[in-house]
């Protein structure tokens, strides 16, 4: 009778657990970023990382990077010793004896803080901490109703507001898309304001041009005063080199505008192996390594102690049609050991996130997705951007990929959270309770974990055959499409200080005014 | 004008590699089994290790496990010293002091082969050696064309010509579908013979009767000659403990008769966390490794170094419903400690696959498939059953997600290889030959490893959107049921001798009409 007793309890639990939260919630691993509770997964040997250093060290000294359109860039770096020479007028090549660029990268954090404007949801990055953030960059967006088309400002703040929705996403990104519908040389002022108003989460600003790079940190001092922005890093900005070994004039200029006002930056090299890297992976980490050093090192030299993030984007390239290929086995052994490089430069790391190049939210889709993200959880990589939207080969946006992917995130919160080993969790006495045989349903061990042990999805089902066929027999991405639409419907803006708000707005009218329309 | 006459040599060898392999082909990552080149991903500590072994040990001596219906195998632990209590007439619990299943397993093998008919295709299991087989026991079948239905002989026929073709799988595995067609005491016949007959890989045996296993064991004589038979291992069972801590009569009758022809066997709990297992992992894996530790020690009882494997299926519940799930991220962290548990014990692993709970080849389908895949590659488990095919929480078999999971096992060929760290791969000549703002493409360097560098999927599709627009849309499935259509179609069966084949038919008709059919 005392077991029935404990039965019944047993199933009022479960179905009050069903009760009180919506699929997909999992209260109990909500965190404004995660702090990684398992090891990283070290793939290469000492050996083999030293021999990579060594030769990140020889194209630093022997080959040189190549330096466009920003003399003082230039003069910071002959200041500090490189070895400069003149190409042309407007462009030297620049080398840097072994350990320089290693040298100068010593006072740059190994951890800091972005700032929100919801101080709950500052984050992290460095360290064990991991922040997870929207993908980034692309022109087209796409959904299952209306397929691929160009992106608008009104997908932009779409896609902001389904990631302030997500548990388990932790910064609102950048160019989440390109809101092609406002000029080229204005939308960085919509899209700044978007994650402002939209978001109470992180974000990045401009990087397109040194005055949109100004303009945003500039919208930053009115959303958290000049002081407070000197003294702290709100924005920063994610900045490409022009691989092989190029960094052009708008991209340093850029890097100093954010390092100069104390923000941070992302340095990151695109390596498409065979094309403007080795296509071997030893020698496209090395090449990655060189020009993510060298970029950041622009930042202590501008203000020593700059928040400044490592970038590894190695890709393959399909052997038939010479096209970038996303979520292949062997940009997933590069992001392990890149990992482990930025962890003995002891510098935050941005690496991977959920590839594609299916142009649809498919199974092709999450398996590359799953093969690319892993590798960035499981390296310990400490921003990882592209986490949540990216499909075809990160020309499309795609609100279905967004969902699975927010999911996904959700999942990893789990798995970066290990598993305590001690008495309770070991359940001796749970066995024991019933032996052989016996069911563990109603044991007091398995009602105190019950809510707890087991991620819970919001998109996947798990229905018996019968029931999901019954209810229509639809897909993941069908389920996907759904929760988007109900998401944005159900969507509340935080709250915002109606002074600011006419502040940031009146900044922009004025900016907007200054200049024509420019669209290319 | 050097450098165009060598970009035009590109060109050439890049149009020739597409020429000369179908996608997905990969000459150079075929093997008859993975040798791992990448370490192992142990996210447990020492301590943390001993704790669960210890609790292992506490279970085994203190809880005891059930036996029932087979007073041999219970004679034979009393014998070895297990403290023998009776329950009932035919069924008895049996202690075990500290450490004397794990004395008792130190005859068995901590690696061996299984031969297979083709000696080319010989596996070898346990150490770093990795070996994948198709999905095994659902008693539906699913295509896209048809839905799901129930298996039949035809279907398992299907099955075991597409994994022959697979490059990328190495075992035939063992009740592909269920052939619910032909009657329940005689499918295994035409299971064992078809394995035989359209395959030239190693495969498993029945174990659902002791008699059935005898007929594989049987079978295998007539096929590779009893000498050859008994001493080597030709076949394997796949048995399963009936958990929390029970073995029933017929499981362990099938064991012994495996060990005692000196064939292999896998000894599988089917974990469910909170229903017949604790729900925290640590509990899990205590009670798993109990459970598979004492079930392996029956076959070295039988015969001391008969080829014995652990196992490992820990799975999670939904909190709603209390349905099994799959894919999911705790049973993930639990395969990994598994492995590391394995490797303590100096044996082979069985553990994880492509496992999902979706009813279609979709996004969920291969992101949980990932999930649970990676962390059985990344535990360094040696035998893969539930490689290809795992839909619907193992009830149904999928034709498409065959393919697509057989694709990934290429991919995970490329992803266990590694990659050297060495002077040619550090590519520094190469990057070194154009400089700053080159393209590599024409590079002795890139030509060298084009064909290489990259793992080729065979339904990925990474086309420019228009063109994929163009040609239909399709999204993966659709791609991978086009697939397996075309390889059904081009299949060729592997010689064998006339007089083995009719061998073989003759034992068969001669069993069959032994007994009458029965269908339960």
């Amino acid at each position: 009778m005392a077991e029935v007793a404990v039965k019944s309890r047993g199933r009022r639990a479960r179905r009050s657990a069903g009760r009180t939260a919506e699929p997909g919630q999992n209260e109990h691993l909500r965190v404004p970023y995660i702090s990684r509770r398992i090891p990283t997964y070290d793939i290469l040997s000492e050996e083999s990382l030293a021999q990579i250093e060594a030769t990140a060290e020889r194209i630093m000294s022997e080959i040189g990077l190549e330096f466009r359109d920003d003399p003082e860039t230039v003069a910071l770096f002959r200041a500090a010793g490189a070895e400069v020479t003149d190409l042309t007028a407007s462009s030297w090549n620049l080398k840097f004896a072994p350990g320089m660029i290693r040298e100068i990268l010593k006072t740059a954090p190994a951890r800091f803080t972005q700032h929100a404007r919801n101080p709950a949801n500052s984050v992290e990055i460095g360290g064990d901490a991991m922040v997870l953030a929207p993908s980034y960059g692309s022109p087209f967006v796409m959904d299952l109703d209306n397929g691929r088309r160009y992106g608008t400002i009104a997908d932009f703040r779409n896609f902001v507001k389904l990631a302030q929705m997500s548990p388990f996403l932790h910064h609102s990104g950048g160019t989440i898309c390109e809101p092609t519908d406002i000029a080229v040389n204005k939308r960085h002022l919509d899209m700044v304001y978007a994650h402002m108003r939209y978001s109470d989460r992180a974000f990045l600003g401009s990087i397109t041009a040194p005055e949109r790079a100004e303009d945003s940190i500039e919208m930053c001092r009115i959303l958290f005063g000049a002081e407070f922005v000197d003294q702290n890093c709100v924005i920063m900005g994610n900045f490409n080199t022009t691989s092989p070994l190029v960094i052009d004039g708008v991209t340093s200029q850029g890097i100093r505008a954010y390092a100069a006002a104390g923000q941070g930056s992302i340095h990151l090299p695109f390596l498409l192996g065979g094309a403007v890297a080795p296509l071997t992976m030893a020698g496209a980490l090395a090449q990655c390594l060189a020009e993510t050093m060298v970029s950041c090192a622009i930042t202590q030299l501008v203000r020593p102690g700059a928040p400044t993030i490592l970038g590894s984007f190695i890709s393959s390239m399909s052997l038939r049609s010479g096209s970038p290929t996303f979520g292949t086995p062997e940009p997933a052994l590069a992001s392990l050991a890149m990992g482990q490089l930025a962890r003995r430069l002891n510098l935050p790391l941005r690496c991977a996130g959920n590839f594609s190049t299916s142009k649809l939210p498919d199974a092709q889709a999450m398996q590359q997705a799953m093969m690319s993200m892993m590798s960035a959880v499981q390296c310990g990589a400490n921003y990882i951007l592209h986490s949540a939207g990216f499909l075809d080969g990160l020309l499309s946006m795609s609100y279905e990929k967004f969902i699975l992917d927010t999911d996904l995130c959700g999942a990893l919160h789990a798995y970066l959270n290990g598993f305590e080993v001690n008495d309770d969790t070991l359940g001796f006495d749970a066995l024991a309770e019933g032996g052989p045989g016996q069911h563990l349903f109603s044991t007091q061990h398995t009602l105190r974990h019950y809510q707890t042990a087991y991620w819970d999805s919001a998109v996947d089902d798990h229905q018996p055959w019968e029931t999901w066929d019954e209810k229509g027999g639809v897909d993941a991405a069908s389920r996907a499409n759904a929760r988007w639409k109900a998401q944005l419907a159900a969507y509340e803006a935080p709250a915002m200080d109606e002074g600011t708000d006419e502040a940031l707005q009146a900044f922009i009218t004025q900016k907007k005014a200054e200049v024509p329309d420019a669209w290319y």
